[in-house]
C-alpha cells in the first residue's frame, strides 16, 4: 500500500535530522502535507484542518498528530508504530476557543520535546498565523525558528522510485493531454472539455491509475489566454481563440505537468511567432541545461531566445515539481529567475513554464524535465508546437 | 460573466464595514480565496501565492491585490475599477528574501492605509504565518486584530442568487451522485470510478456546468470505511466491502455536497442497522430543525437518535458550507455540537453529516440542508438509504 519502502522513507527522515542538527533545531513540526507524506507516507485530504509530523532528534520515528477521525486514515498510509498516531478530540476543529496547535503543544510537552529550539515551517499552507502563535503561547520555554522548506530541498533530489512515479506520471499526462486538446473544439463549453480531461487524469492507463493533480486543469482561452490562472466555464470554445491547457498527470502524488496552446481557426501570426519563439527556447534550453548550471543561468538562456523575438516576461520561466497537495505542484525551492544561483543537480525534476502573457493575449508551452548526470530530457512526449486546428 | 450584480457585491462590502466598524477596524486584509470572491467576484487558481482583498473604511471600494500576472484574471472576473486592482512583481513569488505581505504593507502604506486598527484573517488558509510576521515588520504604526470568519459569517445566511447557485449545485450533485452509486461495482478500480464522477461533476447537466468541488471525490473502501478522508488508489472494488462516497456539486463556487454508502454483497448486520439509524436521524432532524433552534440542540436531536442504537460518535455532526474553493466546503463558521450555542436562521445551508466511524468499519449518509423560514429541507434528492448491490 505505501509507495516506498521503509528504508526509503527512514533514509528521508535521517536526512531531515541531518538538517535540524546544521540548522540548530531539536524538533521540526512538519505541516506541509506533501513533507508530512514524504517523511512518513501519510496521504489523505485532511489538511484542510490542522495536522502535523513531529521530527525530534530525541526520537528515532516521527510522531503523526492528526484530527482524531483521521486517525485511522494514518493507520492505513503509514508505517508509523501505533503509540506515535496521535488523534486530537473532534472540538478543536473550527473551534474560536481553542485551537488544534494548543493540543500539539500539550504532546509536545507530554513526550518531553516542549523546550529547546523547534523548527516551524512558517509559510507553508496550512501552517497558519493562528497555529503559529497558540504554538508560541503554549511552549514558553521553546524558541522558535523558521524551518520553512528545509524538508522541500530534501524533496527536491529524487530518488530512482520517485523518478518512477514521475515517469508514470508522464504517461498519465500524455493521455490526459492528448484527450485536452481533442475536446477544444468550436462549440464545446469548457466544462465538457474539462470533464474528459479530468476523466483520462484519474483513469490514467491500464498500468498505472491516476491520482488527482494538486491544480485543477486551468484552460484560460480568448481574452482569458492574457493570464495563467483562470478555471473554466460552461462557455463554448470559439473559432478564432487561442486556448493554454495547463495539466498535470499524477501518480502516487507525484505530478508531470505540461502546457499546450490550440488555436481554432487561422491564428493571429503574432501567436505563431510566438509560439515558435517559445518551442525554440524549450529546446535551445533542453539541449543546453546540464547539472552544474545554475537556475539563473538557464533563465538567461530562455531569455536571450525571446529577446531576439522582441518579447519581454518578466515572471520566472521554471520551477521544481514532484511531490504535492493541492494547491500547488511546485516545491517551492528553486525558480528560475534571476538571483537564483542555486546550481542544478543530478535528479532534479523541473517544469520549465516559459509562458508567455501580454496585455490581451498569451501563448504557453511547457515541459516538466529530469535532469540526467549529462543533460536534461522532458519526461513527457507530446507534439511540442503551437496547436493549430483550422 | 460575474456570478452576481454589482448591488449585491456592494452590498456585501457595505455589510462588511459595518461588522468592522463594530469590531474597531480601519483595515480588513481578506485573504481567504472564497471571501475575496464574495467580495469581489475574484475567481482563479492563483490562491497558491498570497493575495489579498483589502477593504477599508476610508475607500468605497476594495482593494485587489495578487502577483502581477494573475492581474488580468481580476479585471476578468471582478467588477473592480482599474486603479484598485494592484499586480506585485513576479520575484516576490516563492522567495526566502522578501514576502509579498511586503509588498502589500507598501501599497498600504502609499495609500495612507498602513496604521489605524488592520483586521487579519489569522487562522485562514492561504494567510501564513510568514505573512503575519511581514505585516507587523513592515506596519509598525498598525495594530493587528485578528478578525478571521468576520466575511465568513455574512457568507453564512444566503440571498436569493445563491441559494440559486446552491440549488443548481444540486442538480449537478444528483447526477453525479447517481453515476457514482453506478460505478462501484466488484473489480472497477476505484480510480476508474472517480474518472465517472469526476467528469459528471465537471460537465453538470445541459443547463448548468459544473465547477470544480473543493474536495475531490472521497470513497474509503473496505478496511477505509473507518475513516473519512482517504483518496482513491487503482485497487478495484471489492465483494463483501463497503465504500463511503462523500461529493459534492458546485456551481460557481458554490457547493451542494452529500455522502452515500455502497455495499457490494450481503452486508453485515451492523453496517444494516447502522445505516437505519443513519437515515433515521436524518429524517428526524429534517423534521424537526428549524430556525431558531441552537446548534447543539440539533446535535442533541441526532445523539438521541443513535444513542438508542448504542452509537456513540464524537465528531461534530454538520456545518455551514457554500461558496468555497479547496480544500475545504465548509465555512468555517458553525458545528453542530455540543457546546455551539449559535442560534439558526433562516436561509442557512448546512451539510448535516452524521459519519460514524468505528474501529475498523463507518457508514456514511448526509444531505445538505436548506434553512427556510419554517424548517429544513434537502436540497438534492438522491435515495437516502445504504445501497446494497448483491
Amino acid at each position: 500500500m505505501q509507495a516506498f519502502d521503509r528504508e526509503e522513507y527512514l533514509a528521508r527522515i535521517e536526512n531531515t535530522k541531518l538538517r535540524m542538527m546544521q540548522f540548530g533545531l531539536d524538533v521540526l513540526l512538519v505541516c506541509d502535507p506533501a513533507n508530512m507524506n514524504y517523511l512518513t507516507g501519510y496521504d489523505g485530504w485532511s489538511f484542510y484542518t490542522p495536522q502535523a509530523v513531529v521530527v525530534a532528534l530525541a526520537q528515532d520515528e516521527p510522531i503523526c498528530i492528526v484530527r482524531g477521525i483521521d486517525r485511522n486514515g494514518a493507520r492505513v498510509t503509514t508505517f508509523l508504530d501505533d503509540a506515535n498516531i496521535i488523534g486530537y478530540p473532534d472540538d478543536y476543529v473550527q473551534n474560536k476557543r481553542k485551537h488544534p496547535m494548543d493540543y500539539v503543544a500539550e504532546m509536545l510537552e507530554s513526550r518531553g520535546l516542549g523546550r529547546g529550539a523547534i523548527g516551524l515551517e512558517m509559510d507553508a499552507y496550512y501552517f497558519t498565523a493562528a497555529g503559529a502563535e497558540a504554538l508560541h503561547q503554549s511552549l514558553p520555554n521553546a524558541t522558535f525558528k523558521n524551518a520553512y522548506t528545509l524538508v522541500n530541498w530534501i524533496r527536491m533530489i529524487k530518488s530512482p522510485r520517485e523518478l518512477d512515479y514521475m515517469r508514470q506520471a508522464a504517461r498519465i499526462l500524455e493521455t490526459a493531454m492528448g484527450v485536452a486538446i481533442d475536446a477544444v473544439r468550436p462549440g464545446v463549453r469548457q466544462c465538457d472539455a474539462v470533464a474528459k480531461i479530468m476523466a483520462a487524469q484519474a483513469s490514467g492507463t491500464a498500468e498505472y491509475g491516476g491520482d488527482y493533480a494538486s491544480i485543477v486543469p486551468l484552460l484560460p482561452t480568448g481574452i482569458g489566454t492574457s493570464t495563467p490562472h483562470l478555471t473554466w466555464s460552461d462557455q463554448p470554445f470559439a473559432t478564432g481563440e487561442a486556448t493554454i491547457l495547463e495539466l498535470a498527470g499524477c501518480r502516487r502524488r507525484y505530478h508531470c505537468p505540461q502546457t499546450r496552446t490550440v488555436f481554432l481557426g487561422k491564428p493571429p501570426q503574432k501567436l505563431v511567432d510566438a509560439g515558435k519563439v517559445v518551442v525554440e527556447g524549450i529546446e535551445t534550453v533542453l539541449a543546453t541545461m546540464r547539472p552544474g548550471f545554475t537556475c539563473e543561468e538557464v533563465e538567461q538562456i530562455w531569455r536571450k531566445v525571446i529577446a531576439r523575438a522582441g518579447i519581454v516576461q518578466e515572471s520566472r520561466c521554471g520551477y521544481s515539481v514532484g511531490l504535492n497537495y493541492p494547491p500547488d505542484w511546485g516545491e517551492h525551492t528553486i525558480s528560475l529567475r534571476p538571483g537564483d544561483k542555486t546550481v542544478l543537480q543530478p535528479d532534479m525534476t523541473i517544469h520549465f513554464m516559459p509562458g508567455i502573457w501580454q496585455d490581451d493575449w498569451g501563448v504557453g508551452i511547457s515541459e516538466c524535465i529530469h535532469l540526467t548526470e549529462t543533460g536534461a530530457v522532458a519526461l513527457a512526449d507530446t507534439p511540442r508546437r503551437l496547436i493549430v486546428k483550422d
